[in-house]
């Protein structure tokens, strides 16, 4: 016999779709559900259809906006791109308050272990970009591993013809980590990165 | 400058409402449901609403069901009755397969510390019960903690004089436990209703 009536079985199910969120959570995040009042519950549900309704693809740059075109991409100084993997990666990056910059969002890695090829993320709208604005300088900061490293040597090779400075994040120990626990290929990329005191 | 979209805020504002989701996760689902396909999304809202509008207590027992009365009061041994402090007890008890009886669902326990008293809890609903139907035992399952012995202490005082069995869920040390880990409390009530081999 299921346990649950049918209304509450659907939401867990739902809620179960959510990243990492499992059964148990699920039946806690519904449960919580019921002892909300009817006007939460309704505006809930309002802000999830708005969300899908509402927020695409800003048209420059490729982050969530409401608009045609996003905040950032409006008010900022578009002669610099940062190029990143996923529209999350940003609000880290908007925490760095020294950043001017404007954003480029690739939605995704070059990756031929999951099919992913250049033509597959947002490279042709960087080029697109970069023959409309005045461009100086391109940050590849997409993530430090295989892929993010590959994408960002193909996006560079790509540039460094069109004479744009291409710049990658500097690679090394974060700030905080002991070094009795750091990696030895972060380590490596450390040591050779190593500057003068 | 705010660095989401208002409907994503929002969105974020109300998942942060679930129990122990804070803003990090929050945020981490809000992106995840922009990615989900549309229908997903509107059947995720849609059944958020049903919840809130088809889901409410049995009249019996005081469980959610999207009746009138619920699936356990309906089909099972209505004499014997587990008294429980919340709807989600049911579950973890429905997992124990010897169990044929109905449930109570208290929604609370006596506590005086948060203004809770007899009154503010299902007790008059459970004499009701036991002045209409047939019932031969009473156990008590709220939890082994000052407010739910508390509560099964005032109950089976009520119920002794209409000369009910009630009984109350052995205490002692839990399965898998390691004894060395246990609280003294535990060890205490455990020693006290040792049993002979």
């Amino acid at each position: 016999m299921n346990n649950y009536v049918l209304p509450i079985e659907k939401l867990i199910n739902a809620f179960e779709q959510l990243p990492s969120v499992g059964h148990k959570t699920a039946q806690r995040y519904a449960y919580s559900v019921i002892n909300m009042d009817k006007e939460e519950v309704s505006k809930f549900a309002e802000a999830l259809n708005d969300v899908k309704e509402n927020v695409h693809f800003c048209k420059i740059c490729g982050n969530f906006t409401d608009g045609d075109i996003c905040e950032i991409c409006k008010t900022r100084d578009r002669s610099i791109i940062c190029v990143l993997k996923e529209p999350k990666d940003v609000l880290a990056f908007e925490k760095v308050k020294d950043f001017c910059g404007t954003y480029h969002i690739l939605h995704g890695c070059i990756s031929p272990l999951d099919n992913k090829g250049p033509n597959d993320i947002r490279i042709k709208e960087l080029l697109e970009r970069i023959n409309t604005d005045d461009v100086k300088e391109v940050i590849m900061a997409t993530n430090p591993d295989v892929e993010g490293d590959a994408t960002a040597m193909y996006i560079s090779k790509l540039l460094k013809p069109l004479n744009i400075k291409v710049t990658r994040l500097a690679q090394g120990v974060s700030i905080g980590t002991e070094i009795e626990y750091a990696d030895e290929v972060t380590l490596t990329r450390a040591l050779d990165a190593r500057t003068e005191l």
